[in-house]
């Protein structure tokens, strides 16, 4: 086999693990726009296939990350394709968690459902829309071996951060007026801290998109101004 | 250069990772056990300086990262060596977030630390032990390539999950009962999902360690046990 064949094989499983993981990401942002959504219209069918989607995002990581073991037995890259390579494995994890966390959201909205609003639904859909173009990004800054996209995404982190603590302030405010609202009061709190939580995953794909890149060790110089 | 020399060169330089990741794996323990102890005994310094801890995890994180990447671009492993490393550049991450975690812990125990305390700290440090003892053995069962301690870790995690149900519902009675203990008794409630989450990890880690043994997709196929 000529080195140029072996070559195109080796772009070729490259590109598949892209592809695959761009998929994943996809699917991953569904599922937040979906966890929210099934809240905002209490559309408890809608969480319910949001929760049943999770196991669909748990076969995409183990099979991406057969293929990236795969192409690091057989084709050993070195250099930024093994930082691209090792990446990859790191990414699939951070996305499985999102799902899983996606899951969480939807099981406190099925709660959510079942009793009187407490209020109208407005910081939550803004903070999930943030928290998927996030994620959204930072796999694009990652195929794109974009650094200045990941710096953004390490900057703007803060917004979601804001949008969380300013919804748990107001949240307290009506548990400390009405002790019949704090066990809902709680759950939106949780749907709260679960999408601030996502967009941390998106971060820290954007800051490890920095390192890959760079090649050096800028990921936790950017903590000043990312948390 | 000879195999043997080559081979030896090898089995140093993995050593040198699976003892780095003990290290990290020790620092990340007492960084649990400080966050907690600095609520229990109101002690703020301690919680300054397991703060201030962190940035050493995110250094560790970085230099076994590096190690890892050399180690796959000079060496080359395959098999359960490849799948060993791959696994050590997953682990990092877990054990990483888990300083964030803690980091996370000990800001709100500087908050709570200032206030008179709403209730003896009884379960939070229940929590914390099985918490380090799951990450210790998790790590254990990694370097050991148990499956065994691996499976038991993935099972037992539902007792931390208990405790933080059974502490979430204590404060929501003290929080429904006097409204003056809101704001403590959800700081109380995130130090406790925060060593849920810590637990998880562990768990997280237990499983690859199971995929990596098995070399198969048993990853997700615990969840019905272990959720």
């Amino acid at each position: 086999m000529g080195k140029e064949h072996m070559s195109s094989q080796f772009d070729a499983e490259l590109s598949e693990i892209r592809l695959r993981l761009l998929e994943m990401g996809g699917k991953v942002e569904l599922m937040i726009a979906d966890s929210v959504q099934s809240l905002v219209e209490r559309d408890s069918a809608l969480a319910e296939r949001t929760i049943a989607l999770d196991a669909e995002i748990n076969r995409m990581e183990v099979e991406i990350d057969q293929k990236c073991l795969h192409l690091l037995a057989l084709r050993q890259p070195t250099a930024r394709d093994l930082r691209f390579v090792t990446l990859a494995l790191k990414i699939v994890t951070d996305l499985e968690r999102i799902g899983d966390q996606c899951t969480s959201i939807s099981k406190q909205a099925l709660q959510l459902n079942r009793e009187p609003q407490l209020k109208p639904y407005i910081d939550l859909p803004r903070m999930a829309d943030a928290a998927i173009n996030a994620v959204k990004e930072a796999l694009d800054a990652f195929v794109r071996a974009d650094v200045a996209t990941a710096v953004r995404i390490c900057n703007d982190d803060k917004v979601v951060d804001e949008l969380n603590e300013q919804l748990q302030r107001e949240l307290l405010t009506f548990m400390m007026e009405d002790s019949s609202t704090i066990e809902r009061a709680m759950r939106i709190t949780s749907i709260s801290k679960f999408l601030e939580r996502i967009a941390d995953h998106a971060t820290n794909i954007a800051e490890m998109v920095i390192f890959m890149v760079e090649g050096r060790d800028v990921r936790h110089s950017y903590a000043g101004a990312v948390e």
